[in-house]
C-alpha cells in the first residue's frame, strides 16, 4: 500500500480526479479465468453511486464501468474471462460543476484537505477536491467487484450502517435482508425512519453527521494473513482507515476489548464438525494477524463531512484569516456511501492476502 | 508492509523466536550521517524489557542490543554514526524456559495464534509462542530508536497509558513528567495505586486485563504522507494494529466522531506565528492523509493477554476437546509494555514517510 | 519491478492488449510542479510509431496519447504541471485488424510468447499476441517522456542503431545529429544506404533480422543508486531486457571486459575542474552499483521477430504437429523500434533512481 | 529487488560489512515444512569460501553458517524444516585484516566503488571495501542454499566458467562432472592447465582478469515468470548484474541474435513426450517473459578486479592527483567465484517467480 496502489499481488492502482474528465483503476495480478464483465461490476457502482435518494450527494454520475484490458472470450464458454493481464477500468466524469468551486479556490476548507495538499505539493487541483475528493472511491468500488469475482461465492462481504449521529441500531433488530431494501444501509428497520428524520433537519441546517460503518466477511478458510506485519487485521485496519473520513477502525470486540479480563475475551474452542466451533468471536476472527475461519467483523468510525454551508473561520492561501461556508454538492452523512467502499476495501485485502497465502503455502 | 519487513524507504524486517538463540532486525535505507551506537538504542529497549517492574513478565532478558552492520566512524568528529549501509541489531535471548511450554505443544490457547499458525503452516514453533510472540517487539524497539535518530530531535513522540481495565485516567491530571515516573506509564499520578491494586488482584486471580495505550507525536511539520493508500493515518492504523493484541485503533476525536456535528468536528484556522493556527485537533494532526503540522494523537486498544490461569475449554492438535490454563511468565496487562511498543510503531511509520515525502517533494 | 508496474518511488504501471480498445499508462509518484503536456509527449511518440517509414510495420496508429489526470494549470505561470496526483496517459487503438490473426488462434507461432502464455495462464489473448505485443511500448515511451520532464535539461539521453544483423556501424563516423535524420536511428550516415538494401531484401524473403540498441545517458550526478540489489546498472539490465526481444545486454566495456587486465579495465581519475575527471569509461559511468558522472553507455541485443512469412514448424493448442506462416503487419527489424523504448527504458529507471536517492540522502 | 533485499514473496535481504564482526541474509517468505539445516548450506557456501585454492583471496574464512530463526524440528520426522517464520542466517568475519586498508582510507581506488560511495553518502567503510565488498555474496550463497530446498531436487542450477581472458573452453568438451574437479569450476578438462599457468602469471604480475560465467536451470516447468516488467529473463538479467564485477548479461542466443535472421532465431517445435520438444533452444528457455520448459542458460561478463598491485593513477578525497598499488588479499580472477554466486541469484530469482506463479495462477 503506498501512493495510489493497494496490495502486493492483487495490486489495485487508481487514478483521477473529481472534476476531471474520466477515474479509474488497474488491477495487476489478478488469476486469470475468473468470469468478468462490465454488467458483473456495475450492481455494485450503483450501490454506490451519488443522486440515488435525497440523503446522498444529488450529484449525477450515471458511473458507468468500462473495461479497457484484461478480458477475453474464454475458449470453452465464450463468456469473457479475466486473462491474467492488467484489467483497466475506467468511469467518466459527466456531471462535474467546477465554477461552485471557485470560492474555495484560495481558501482552505476546514477539515479537508486543502490546506494540507497546498502544504505538501505547493498546489492542488481545488476543482471538487482533485485527488482528495471521496469520488476516487468508485474505482475502489470497481477494483473489489474483480475482488469478489476472484473471491468466489464462498466468502460473503456485507456492510451496514449501525449509526449515524448518536443514534444507534437495536442489534437485536438486525436483517442482513433489511441492508438493502433502505437507502441507508440499515440493518434495522425500525431505525430507518429516525435516522432520515435526522438527515432531513442536517440539510435543511446544512449541516453534516459522523456516522459508524460495520463490515462482516464470512465464509473464508482459517489460515489467511501473514504475521508480523502482514497480519490480516493490521492490513484491514490500515485498509479501512485509508477511506475518506475515517477516524477509527476495531475488530471484534474493539475498544471495548480494554475493559475485558482474560478470561472472558478468549474465544473458547469447542469440536465441530468441520474444525473448531469458537464459543464467542471477541477477536473479530482473527488471532495472530492470520484468520481462524470466523466471520471477520470490523467497524469504522466516520467523521461528519466538513462540506457544509455552516460559516467557519478559515485561511486563505495568502495566511488571510478568513471565512468559508462550502456549497457545491454535499453528502450530509458520507458514512452513508462509505457502507459499499468499506465492502470494496474488505474485498480488496482479502483477494490479496489470498493470493499471497497461496503464493507461500501452496 | 508486508510478512516480517515493515516501510519502503525506512525499512524494518525483523526476525527471531521468543525461545530461539536470537531476535533482531535489519534496518534498510537509513540515511548516512546520523549519529547511532548501542548506547543510544539501549535506553528504549530498558523501558520495554521484561522483569523490570512486579506489574510486567518476571522473564529476566537484559535486552542487551548489538550493531553487527551499517555503523562506521565519522571522519569528522570520530564517532560512530550511519553508513547508508543496512543496519544489523541484534538481542540474544537468555532467559528462555521452554519446558514452562510443553503443556501447550499439543494443545491451543484460545485468544492464541496457536490454532491459526497451525492451520497456515500445518506446524509451530510452540516454544513461548514462537514467532508470534510479542518479544518480537523488543526489535521494533530497537529499529524504532533508529527510526527516532533519523527523524532528528524536532519530532517528539511519548507514550502513555489512558486506561486500564475500566479505570480511565483523569486527562485534566495530566503531567508529561509523570510517565515515565512510574512503572505504568501513567500521565495521572492520581490513578498509580489504584492501577497497582488491581493488577495485584489480576495476578492473584490469574487473570488478566486489557487497556488503552495513547500516542502522540508533535514537531513533525505539514505535508507528510501520502494520498490515497499511502496515508499517514492509515499507514499509522496499520501500524498501531499489527501491534500483538490490539484490537482497535483511533485517531483524533476517533470514534467519537461518529457523534458529532459537521461545524463541531472541523477544526478551524486562524494565522499564526509560523503558519496555520488551528484552534482544535479533531482530525488528530492529519487531513486528507497528510500532516497538518499539529500533534499526531492515536489511541490503541490491547485486548487482555489470554495467557491466563483460569482454566478455559479448548481443542488439542487431534481436534479432541480439552481444558488449557496457561503457565509460564506472563504480563498480566500486556498493554503496559505495549507503550513503548507503539512509540516505536509511531517513529517506524514517520521516518519512512518522511523518506518517501522528501524522495517526491525534494 | 513485477507484473506490469516499473519502479519503486517513479512507479509506472501499464495496460492495455495489442488489439483492445486502448492501452496506457500510469505515472505515480512523480514529483508536483513539473511542466507537462500531451505536446511535450507526443513527439517521443511520434519517434515510436508504426507506419512512419517502410522498413516499420505499416499498421496505421496515430498514437495520439491523452493526459487523463494529475494535471493542472500551474497557479502562476498559467501552464500544465503536474499536482504529484497519479499521471494516467491513453493511446487509443485505431488500426487493429483481428482477423489477420484467426490463422494463430489455435497454433504457436515459434519464438513468440503463444505457447507460454497458454502454458501459465490457460487461456490467451491471440489478437496482434494481446498483452506481449510489442505495442505495450507505446505506453513506456509515453510513460517515459515524464520521465524526461522529472530529470530535466541537465540529463540528456538518446539511443540509437549500431548494428542490423552483422552490418555494424563505423564508430569513427558517429554524429549525434545524424541518428533522428534516417529512419534507422543510425548515427552513422555512411551505412543507412546497406541497411536499407538489407532491410528491403529481407522484406521481400519474409524474414528479419536482430540488431543492437546502444543507448547512452549523459549529465547525471554522481552518486544515484543504490548497493547491493538495488544497483543502478542491476536496475537498467532488468530495464532494458524487459524490452520486447531483449536477448542481452551490457554496459561500459561488457562482454570485452572478459578478456581485459585490470590495469585496463580500470578507468583511471584525474582532477578535473568540476570533481574527477576518468580517463576512460570501460564501467559504462556506474560503479558499485552507483553512478560515477560519467556517461552512462548501454548495448542491448534484439532478436529477430519471429513474425516471419517463412514457414516454420510448430504444434496447434492441441499438441498435433503443424507448420505455420505468420501474416499481419510486423517489423521486419523490431531492433528498430526498439531504440526510442530504450531511451524511455533509461529515463524511467534514472527517474525512479533519482527520487530514492533523494529520498535517502536529501 | 531494492537496496539490500531481492525478491517480491521469496525475499532475501543481506547485511554487513566485509570487516564488520559478521555479515547475514534474512529470508522471508519461505514455505513451511521444507527441511533446512546448516549442514544443508554449507556445502554452498563452501564452495564460494576464499582460501580454497591458491587461485583466490587467501583471506583465511571458515564462512560458517548459523541458522538463527525460521527452523524447528518437524512434528512427524524430528527432522529440522522451516516453519514459514523469517530464517536469519549469519557468518561470522574471522580473518579481516583492516589494516591493510590504511591505505586505500583517503584514496579511491580507479574501477572500485569507493569514490561513488563517497560521493553518494559522503563516507565509506573503507575496511575491505565495507559494504561494497563481494564478501557480500557469501550472504547470497546462503540465501540461495534455502532457496534450493524450495526449488526441489527436480530443478538442476549449475555454473561453469566458459572463459578466462581470451581463453574460452572448448564446449564439445564440456562435462558436467568435470565442474566439480577443478578449483576453476572448468567443464572443460582439457583447458583447466592453460588457464592455471595464466592465473599464475598473472598472480606475479600483480594484475587480475576478467572471465565469462554460464549458468543453466533446468527442469522448471513452462509458465514460471511474469509479463511485463516481471518477466524471467529481465529479473535474472537484473540478478545477475547485481553480481560484483558484471558488466553484461545474456541469454539463449544473446548478443548473437542480433546477427541471426528469424527464420534461424525461432525455436520450432515438435510434439514430445510430455508436451513440446524445442528443436533449438536460442532462447534460452524464455518466451515473453515465460519459462517454455526448457533449460535456462545465461552467461554474465566479469571484468578483471581493480584490486591489483599495478601502479593506477587516481584521487584522494581532497581531489588531489596521486597513485595506487591496492595490497591486501584478492583474487586475480573474481569470475571464479562469482559461479557459485550466479548459481545463488538464479536459485533465488527462480524461487521467487515460482511462489508468485503459485500465488497469482493456484
Amino acid at each position: 500500500m503506498s501512493h495510489n496502489s493497494f496490495g502486493k499481488m492483487f495490486r489495485v492502482t487508481t487514478w483521477g480526479e473529481s472534476h476531471g474528465p474520466a477515474l479509474g483503476a488497474i488491477v495487476d495480478g489478478c488469476p486469470p479465468g475468473i468470469p468478468l464483465s462490465e454488467a458483473l461490476i456495475q450492481p455494485w457502482l450503483d450501490r454506490r453511486r451519488p443522486g440515488s435518494s435525497r440523503h446522498v450527494s444529488p450529484r449525477q454520475e450515471p458511473d458507468q464501468v468500462r473495461i479497457l484490458s484484461g478480458v477475453f472470450e474464454d475458449d470453452r464458454t465464450g463468456g469473457p474471462v479475466t486473462t491474467g493481464a492488467p484489467i483497466s477500468l475506467m468511469i467518466e466524469n459527466r456531471d462535474a460543476r467546477s465554477k461552485d468551486y471557485d470560492a474555495i479556490r484560495d481558501k482552505w476548507r476546514p477539515g479537508h484537505a486543502d490546506y494540507t495538499y497546498d502544504a505538501k505539493y505547493g498546489l492542488r487541483d481545488y476543482r471538487g477536491g482533485g485527488r482528495s475528493s471521496a469520488r476516487e472511491t468508485a474505482a475502489r468500488v470497481a477494483a473489489g467487484a474483480v475482488a469478489r469475482q476472484v473471491l468466489g461465492d464462498a466468502v460473503r462481504i456485507r456492510g451496514a450502517l449501525v449509526q449515524i449521529g448518536d443514534l444507534a441500531i437495536d442489534r437485536d433488530a438486525w436483517s442482513d435482508a433489511e441492508i438493502d431494501r433502505n437507502p441507508l444501509f440499515s440493518p434495522d428497520p425500525g431505525i430507518v425512519g429516525t435516522w432520515e428524520g435526522h438527515l432531513d433537519q442536517l440539510r435543511r441546517d446544512g449541516s453534516s453527521t459522523g456516522a459508524i460503518v460495520e463490515v462482516c466477511a464470512s465464509g473464508l478458510p482459517a489460515g489467511w494473513g501473514e504475521p508480523v506485519y502482514g497480519k490480516l487485521d493490521a492490513e484491514l485496519a490500515g485498509a479501512m482507515m485509508s477511506i475518506p473520513a475515517a477516524k477509527g477502525v476495531e475488530i471484534g470486540a474493539g475498544f471495548a476489548a480494554a475493559a475485558m479480563r482474560g478470561e472472558d475475551a478468549a474465544d473458547e474452542m469447542r469440536a465441530g464438525a468441520d474444525g473448531p466451533e469458537f464459543l464467542s468471536n471477541h477477536n473479530g476472527g482473527v488471532l495472530g494477524g492470520i484468520s481462524t475461519g470466523q466471520d471477520i467483523v470490523m467497524r469504522i468510525a466516520i467523521k461528519p463531512t466538513s462540506s457544509i454551508r455552516v460559516e467557519r473561520r478559515t485561511l486563505d492561501r495568502d495566511f488571510n484569516e478568513t471565512t468559508i461556508e462550502t456549497r457545491g454538492r454535499h453528502d450530509p452523512c458520507v458514512g452513508i456511501r462509505a457502507v459499499p467502499v468499506a465492502e470494496a476495501m474488505m474485498a480488496l485485502t482479502l483477494a490479496d492476502q489470498y493470493l499471497r497465502h497461496r503464493g507461500q503455502i501452496g
